[in-house]
């Protein structure tokens, strides 16, 4: 493709709103423009990127053996709210009402849809395994779009979902994608990092999460130093703490006028007490329990824990009507004693269980109680009562005794194993060998599309610009031309643009007639891996001058020879990927 | 790929609602499957061919020079209303309100967006021409989806937006995309038309439409025998009748009453006429002004034409409370006379104008007129009054003098010259070369993808299923292995799979343990262009059978210059859509 033929605007502001350096460049670049918050239009830089990320995950997926479909993006209300997700999800689900006044949603994936497809095509033992796959515009009405295509409205996913007849069969086609996901992501050139994960809202049973580990990422990993261990930081467990012994006897709980004192910091101030030495109560219901969630000051609850520690139910935070009719108080004041007996279920994490003494709502407006004793003054066991892990790991938690260290990432893809869930609920069911009926064992397995690009870019970039993967850049090769006024420099030019086609390379040819500055900075701004220029000065002595956008290194290689010379360069690019 | 590993599950049974073939036979070969109404899931088989479809417009766009992008499919609301379209396009715009109460449309075409990225991105001659493009989804809410894929509510359109700096370069811009669209549906094995059409709701100033034509489609071509002038029903043009003059002098308008008499039909009985000699008068509005349109009692108005006539205004039926105003009557009796005086602007079919009386509405509630003489009783001419062609063309007209034929057709993709419609609105301009700003010319491209697919079948199939073109069937060969218990009829066709897929052929193995009746059965109905037959009778002699889908003969080939044969059958195949 020659530049002056194709649109890459490429621009030296930085955009005011992009808070990460995949943001800024991907606009700086050329790659994309913002329409509204959380969408973009990939231009053609940005849009062949993510083709060829897709045709990269395509062809690992067929590999694998999964089937490559198209489901709607536009999907009947009524399927979601057969298994409860239209709530789960909330404000995030995009819905619309149509003309005849039936309500649909935008898809933020498919498991409904390819389950009732499911349900409707797989009858017997025979059909299984069988794994749908599509790769396809989704949906998801974030609250707060940010870091550009990292947290979209609008993006492309590529998700799979297996369906099999046992356990055994459902452990191999979650490995087929776990290693199909390996191959992908080394692939497009990520450095990642495989961990535990909550299977969530998907409503599994074991997840593992592919992560790319960088300072921008939203994502927390949870680590052992030596890696035996990794989670993300919704799943990652912790030890238990010891428990701690009052040095001397407490007194009886005492009830202190805390008015107009409303975050913990504050009551902590007006206290003269520390966060890790206060208990919060925090209110929550589920379809069938009201729940108060015990943890300390300085910590905070793990809504993927909580949801595990009720049997998997959806859990979600009181209204106030429910927090004030269960506390007696206002919002900020409730506390552990007596809640047991007025029918609330106690779930106490284990650091609160380990405290000797501590400070919580009072259960009344504007009011504290101190010298509160887990066990004593609410308690530790019984009917409704459920010591365990609540909480998000921080700083200083063990697991098996090794010290945990956290860091950042970007999730680009997750594995799931989903069991019955979706199947029991969709009536996707088969008969075994007997003729028994059996509801199908499900796994899903979804990529982010767009996200591979950003963390691509968030993984490899400097002060001038973007620095590809030779796999995903948008193209392998760069020629720039200097001096295109000379008639030897614009025919040489010209005649390796068409000798590294012929050779099936992707080539940008920067023909515009600018000044060859210009032409260098915008060429380590869109990254492409190699460039080969061509100007007159070299060109006087029969060379060209070859260069690795990830290095600093010029070479000058003989215009006859650098055809070969790039082919061989590219092989080798490659051959890194996949080694 | 072996029929066992993926899904086609086909189907004995037609589906009850379709009542095309395309559509029983895309549910019957296990193409695809409906979700809700007008939205399909694509089974392997369906999204196969989809893919190979996309693949030939993408390369001949690409090849015509034009860029390959991505707009989001979630698109403000606010830019629709700055052009009006959200008004024109009704309740066909699927819109929605996301969690901060902004609304959105989903994309139905992208004309708005893609001038919007162009009014930032473009602002000198030195940029253009360019042509950006997109193959992505598209949502529209049909009032009533039907004939399966035909129209849907949901489906992947090319849309392509050309923006040129003078009227000759948007001239070569059209071209360029009129010559791939040939060079597209060639490629794609159908048979198509190219017609006038009108631009329509796209606002535009010149248009072709490619139809295929096929008894089943909803489209209709108008055309002379000769095919010198061929036009969609919405443009087709036709010859103004002679003025018929009445034998005896007509005695003056006389009332009539018609208490309780609604249709045309019913006011021709009750007063024994006929419909060609009643005047329709039909009362519209814009958003100037208050139109009566006169069309004879057996034409129908044609929308494309009033809006030509009316200058490219917006029109739409006047609601009843404006009818009754206008008229001083109930629905159904108004009447041209007077009109005028009223301020109404006058729109004359030729056919009305040439009458030599008519009967018409009496402008008075259960009323009728008789004896109404154009031009004595209402005027043909003055301020406001406009006799021209705004009715559909029916058996009997003539165009330049020559008789007008109809046929029906499926659409598959239409090109408009769009001018400075959307640029002037969204300031999409650019500097000329003596730095003057004028707004872009513009052209906008669609090809209905999943149309394209449903045509090819409606052209071919049989009672026995598709008759795919080899371009874009989903497999070029399907190699049916019978008595696959055999050990060598296994390993021969086992081997001639890898033989096939080894010379870059795309090959189905049916390798179920079924009947040699079903396999065949199944065969024809997906409808594969080349077939492989491996049996153990055959294969006693050292042959396999050969059989092209449209073909009843069925040749023997020794088993060892099968591979060959076939290849060069393919290749024959592809060389009749590349003449």
């Amino acid at each position: 493709m020659k530049w002056s033929l194709t649109l890459i605007p490429t621009v030296k502001e930085v955009p005011a709103d992009a808070e990460v350096p995949s943001h800024r460049l991907m606009i700086r670049a050329g790659l994309m423009r913002k329409l509204a918050s959380g969408t973009y239009t990939y231009l053609p830089l940005g849009w062949r990127c993510l083709r060829k990320i897709i045709r990269i995950v395509r062809e690992e997926m067929d590999a694998a053996g999964a089937l490559d479909i198209l489901m709607p993006s536009v999907q009947p209300l009524e399927l979601w709210q057969q298994t409860g997700r239209d709530v789960d999800y909330g404000e995030t689900l995009g819905r619309f009402r149509d003309r005849h006044g039936r309500w649909n949603v935008l898809s933020p994936t498919a498991e409904e849809v390819v389950t009732h497809l499911a349900a409707g095509e797989i009858s017997s033992y025979k059909q299984l395994p069988v794994n749908l796959y599509q790769i396809s515009f989704k949906f998801r009405d974030e609250f707060r779009p940010r870091f550009g295509v990292l947290r979209s409205r609008e993006f492309i996913m590529k998700d799979a979902y297996s369906f099999d007849a046992t356990p055994e069969s459902l452990d191999r086609s979650y490995r087929l994608m776990y290693d199909a996901y390996c191959r992908i992501f080394r692939r497009c050139g990520l450095d990642y990092v495989i961990v535990e994960a909550e299977s969530g809202e998907m409503g599994g049973s074991g997840s593992h999460q592919f992560t790319v580990p960088c300072d921008t990422g939203e994502d927390i990993i949870v680590h052992t130093e030596d890696n035996t261990y990794a989670a993300n930081l919704e799943k990652a467990a912790v030890d238990p703490l010891p428990k701690q012994t009052a040095a001397d006897p407490i007194p009886p709980m005492q009830e202190v006028h805390t008015p107009a004192v409303g975050s913990i910091e504050a009551v902590c101030e007006f206290l003269h007490t520390q966060p890790h030495e206060m208990i919060k109560t925090l209110i929550y219901v589920t379809s069938e329990n009201t729940l108060a969630v015990l943890v300390r000051g300085d910590h905070d609850v793990n809504p993927e824990k909580l949801t595990q520690a009720t049997g998997g139910q959806h859990v979600e935070l009181a209204d106030e009507e429910t927090i004030k009719k269960v506390s007696g108080a206002a919002v900020g004041f409730a506390g552990p004693m007596s809640l047991v007996e007025k029918g609330v279920h106690l779930i106490i994490d284990h650091a609160v269980a380990a405290l000797p003494v501590g400070v919580t709502g009072a259960n009344q407006t504007d009011y504290h109680i101190k010298n509160v004793v887990p066990g004593r003054d609410f308690p530790l066991d019984g009917d409704n009562v459920l010591v365990t892990d609540v909480r998000n790991a921080v700083e200083g938690d063990t697991y098996n005794g090794k010290p945990l260290h956290f860091k950042h990432g970007i999730e680009v893809g997750q594995v799931f194993k989903l069991g019955v869930k979706y199947s029991t609920k969709l009536h996707a069911t088969f008969l075994d060998e007997q003729g028994r009926e059996h509801p199908c064992l499900m796994g899903c397995y979804g990529i982010g599309i767009n996200r591979i690009m950003a963390s691509a870019i968030e993984l490899a970039n400097d002060p001038d610009g973007i620095i590809w993967p030779i796999s995903i850049a948008p193209y392998e090769v760069l020629i720039t031309a200097v001096n295109l006024d000379d008639p030897q420099v614009a025919q040489t030019a010209e005649n390796l643009y068409q000798q590294l086609k012929n050779r099936g390379l992707e080539v940008l040819f920067d023909d515009r007639p600018l000044r060859a500055g210009v032409k260098f900075k915008d060429a380590d701004l869109i990254g492409i891996p190699l460039r080969l220029t061509v100007g007159k000065k070299a060109l006087a002595e029969g060379n060209v001058e070859l260069k690795l956008r990830r290095e600093s290194d010029r070479r000058a290689v003989p215009v006859d020879q650098a055809p070969d010379r790039v082919r061989e360069l590219v092989d080798q690019l490659y051959a890194e990927l996949n080694p």
